[in-house]
């Protein structure tokens, strides 16, 4: 007779645009296939693969919405727009119906042509935006709070407001800045609008006497003096992963949006020095936070960024090499005896510098599941690989029933 | 010029439960893949195979709901519940808005503690629930009869009565029989859980005074009290499997659900003397029932049930041995002319003990379809099949597309 199976504890790692197309100074292979990479070799190898599509065959998935539906999220039904997500991802604390944005600090010419739609690419957004946290304008309450870099996060809170409104940003340098416009016809597009660009108005002049910005005019530095806003979403919480799934869940990420996707769902976000999501981010502090977390947790969701930079800089090289290095720091993670996860939550080419709707290689690894003939982790391997094509919204199937926690359909 | 291919008849052979999941015991391989089965594996090798996904990707299917989706059925729209499948699975004459029900006899102690939800497991229910068929209630008749073991079925025939109540069953012994109580606010809920606790009341006070239980008292042994339900559905014709595919069907199996689920698509069950839906059934009976039922019928669907039950024990070396049995009768039906499918309704692994979402081996042999590089019947060789992946709601296509039957799509 067999053992019944033990629950185990799963750790799901996204490599953020993990899947990539063949490098021509790779002899063809892609970067993920180029690298050295004994432990997620090992994992394919002892494990099953296949190719997951995030949100549908060919289709070119945002990391938000992607990252959402392999969370087994309906992003037709709950997903709220980029602006919350962003919010939570630096612990904003939000209440619902807030309209939330992202924002960048940009440089605008009196003429209103945006000069540097990342105003010379700032540190720190902290000295500009504080004096507008709490400001209130016709009723609407501003929250404004300094993000990574030249971005900020903003909140408008009060009665009668919406996020049906377009966004101000032209999106290019050397164009004039849009004004938001209500997107539909109703009394609350038309207020917000308004609100909003009487707060972009009314911080710009603001923004041309902050003294850091006075000090930059004269050093003929971008000044950073005009508000960027777009991801507009009505914040809404969400049923949480462990009201999903029943798994107690933990999210490991060092970039902001990551952790507002964890948050999204409920997930408890561990904080990691050192995990910064870029290239230098501490691989090894996060594989053992995950160790850790295990002891807690039930499900943790580990996030690696530099993947998807990489692909986005067109720098395969980099790509491979950082694969390699989180490869070396994944090893302490294979002596657990869980169910692991790597996939990546969309593809990002090299070649085309950008996401693509290419399918993603997908391994799952746990002693006693099914097993295929692939030997290593890579778009070719993963092509043939025994879970076949799937999409992302079927991923959390495919886990919950290998966990052997999933409930019947039917009686 | 080739010839116009000869419509085939089928057979198509559902063994319950088949995937499974890798055996430590047999060196890493599946109960199917450890079996000897060289009947099958001939089928394999001269035909297509692949993977099949009873619901969706990774989505645990009971029984009923898999079957029916296999067999061209949109169980969104045209499944009622477990209740009138297993009524039909005896064979009772329903009528369209029957309320049906299943039920086991169980052990109630005076204090309402159910204390054997299955009576200590009687052969037969006949002899305690046959005073009760016809029993009439507030405008309410109650058809009550005797199905496998401990088991009944109860059907509730009136006007004004619906299936949104809920069950009496704590589906675990030593708990308090629950009040059924109506699933929504409508007069219909509300009157039919008055009548099925007046009904549940009125039984249990007669089989108290039932000859069989007093005798059953004085011999210290449990007592078959009290009415357990649950199943709830009202009867509703399908279109039968003739009017979707314009094939004359018939259904060989040995457990009542299945009897049931072929009556429910309208097929002719042929009732085969010792099969029995058990490991012991009569399987070289079975497939001659299948032979001779081809000179009658296009289509066969022969439902084997052991499968499925070994793999609920765990017992994963009988399940082997029962597939090795299985595929030494199938041999004379490979002398058949016909297109031959077999695969299961979901997978059973012996080390979840229940039903699991993994995908499920199918294979599929004629003179003349398409064949793949498969040389043997196994859940690793079926994941290379030449069909892919694909989910039951797709079967009957390749199945009609294969015999040139299906109508094209546009024009």
């Amino acid at each position: 007779m067999s053992d019944t199976i033990k629950v185990m504890k799963t750790v799901f790692v996204i490599l953020d645009g993990l899947g990539d197309r063949p490098i021509k100074e790779f002899k063809g292979k892609t970067p993920l296939e180029a690298a050295k990479k004994p432990s997620l070799n090992s994992l394919a190898t002892k494990g099953i693969t296949g190719m997951m599509y995030p949100l549908g065959v060919g289709i070119n998935a945002a990391s938000d919405t992607a990252q959402l539906t392999i969370f087994g999220y309906d992003i037709e039904k709950e997903y709220f727009g980029r602006g919350p997500i962003e919010c939570l991802g630096i612990n904003m604390e939000l209440k619902e119906n807030d309209i939330c944005f992202r924002a960048n600090l940009a440089t605008i010419h009196d003429n209103k042509t945006i000069l540097d739609r990342r105003a010379g690419r700032i540190n720190s957004t902290k000295e500009f935006v504080e004096e507008f946290d709490g400001l209130e304008i016709d009723g609407a309450k501003f929250l404004v709070k300094p993000a990574t870099g030249y971005r900020a996060c903003i909140v408008l809170r009060g009665n009668g407001f919406c996020e049906r409104v377009s966004s101000n940003d032209p999106k290019k340098d050397g164009q004039f800045a849009l004004e938001i416009k209500p997107l539909d016809n109703s009394l609350d597009a038309k207020k917000t609008a308004a609100v909003l660009n009487k707060f972009i108005e009314l911080t710009n002049q603001k923004l041309n006497q902050n003294k850091k910005n006075i000090e930059l005019r004269k050093q003929n530095k971008p000044q950073a003096n005009y508000f960027l806003l777009r991801g507009a979403g009505k914040n809404h919480s969400l049923p949480t992963f462990f009201e999903k799934f029943g798994l107690k869940a933990a999210c490991i990420a060092g970039a902001g949006l990551y952790k507002g996707i964890g948050r999204t769902m409920g997930m408890k976000v561990i904080e990691v020095e050192g995990a910064t999501g870029l290239a230098d981010t501490n691989i090894k502090a996060k594989i053992n936070a995950c160790i850790q977390a295990l002891k807690e947790f039930d499900f943790v969701f580990l996030h690696i960024k530099a993947t998807d930079s990489f692909g986005e800089d067109g720098n395969y090289l980099k790509k491979k090499e950082f694969i390699e290095k989180f490869d070396k720091e994944l090893a302490p993670l294979l002596k657990q005896e869980i169910l692991i996860v790597v996939t990546g939550d969309h593809s990002t080419p090299c070649s085309l510098k950008t996401h693509s709707g290419d399918a993603v290689p997908f391994l799952m690894h746990a002693n006693g599941i099914r097993t295929d003939n692939a030997k290593e982790f890579g778009e070719q391997a993963c092509m043939h690989g025994g879970l076949g094509f799937f999409c992302g919204k079927d991923v959390m199937n495919i886990v919950t029933t290998t966990l052997g926690i999933q409930k019947k359909r039917g009686e």
